[in-house]
């Protein structure tokens, strides 16, 4: 068996060392790049480069952004009471996309994970707690992702924020829009059910 | 809706371009880009330009090479009687790993699909029948795709070949190995039937 390119196999090894990405996908990705033009590889290869070098973490709420401060929490029309607690700073992302939420963001950073060595001293929760230094905030709402972890982060959560007088909400489980009850596992219809709204 | 970073975007628009990564895949790649140390991230960006700069087609098969030829080609061991005719430059590698084949490949560029506008004048055949220049290739090894327009090119190879006195072959189609007839589809079945050979 003759040996590939050395530029070949190390271009593989790094693709394969991104999420989702296997040996297979590695090196579908590297034949690309080799019949790719000129241009779209100095553009990929930059792009990767630039948002490494020019993104940082916001110093209020952990979410990206280019300076120091991210564009939500420098936004003057936003909602300065309320606070939407994610785990991850790709979540606000998320969130900012259904345009329903006027709020600031906190990125935790994680979620509370015994059994992996993360408590809450591993989490973004000291600096949550500085941004209620004049006591503006009047809600916080948990929007971790539905895991036993992130269920259990909540409950943590509300037991410390509770007692500051600020209400804490968590987001809603149900059926997702559009999907059919047939098809959803017994635990989301369960939740469904005890989450059940009057209608107005 | 708060705009993200345009590193951000710039990022997720060039993964976007890559075969199989749609925009979900993407963000989830430009995001863990974010978060892997500057050591990862420049090993990525920098292998993707090196694997461009340094790797060319070899001139006279066609297969990918770090100089004008390849190191089969260059290789004095292969049997230099035989060709194998693939469709991609990765063709080769895939079955190189097989350590089954010893002769040499040639590298068509694609199959005749006239749908698509690809004509015989599209494909490397000049320089496959270049390579016989002194009649020293016995044997020919077709290994297309098994799709329609790979046995039209089969076909097509076959016709002009073979009155150059060179025999031609095509690779072998049937059931996979360790793979159930249950599950297969007819028309392999069909071929597995219609291929079948002699235990001796």
């Amino acid at each position: 068996m003759s040996k590939p390119s050395k530029y070949l196999e190390a271009l593989i090894k790094e693709f394969s060392r991104l999420p989702g990405i296997g040996h297979k996908s590695a090196s579908r990705l590297a034949f690309h790049i080799l019949k790719a033009s000129d241009a779209e590889v100095e553009n990929l290869s930059k792009a990767i480069l630039e948002l490494k070098k020019n993104i940082k973490s916001c110093k209020i709420c952990g979410g990206i952004s280019e300076g120091d401060h991210c564009s939500i929490c420098m936004d003057e029309t936003r909602n300065i009471e309320i606070i939407c607690v994610v785990e991850e700073a790709k979540d606000i992302l998320t969130i900012e996309k259904t345009a329903e939420y006027n709020g600031l963001y906190h990125v935790l950073g994680g979620v509370l994970s015994p059994l992996n060595g993360v408590g809450p001293e591993d989490l973004n929760l000291k600096s949550l707690m500085e941004r209620n230094a004049n006591n503006i905030v009047k809600e916080i709402i948990l929007a971790m992702n539905p895991t036993i972890e992130g269920d259990a982060t909540n409950l943590f959560l509300a037991k410390i924020i509770k007692p500051l007088g600020i209400r804490v909400m968590k987001i809603a489980l149900g059926l997702p829009v559009g999907s059919n009850l047939e098809y959803a596992d017994s635990a989301t219809i369960a939740s469904s059910l005890s989450g059940r709204v009057e209608i107005e």
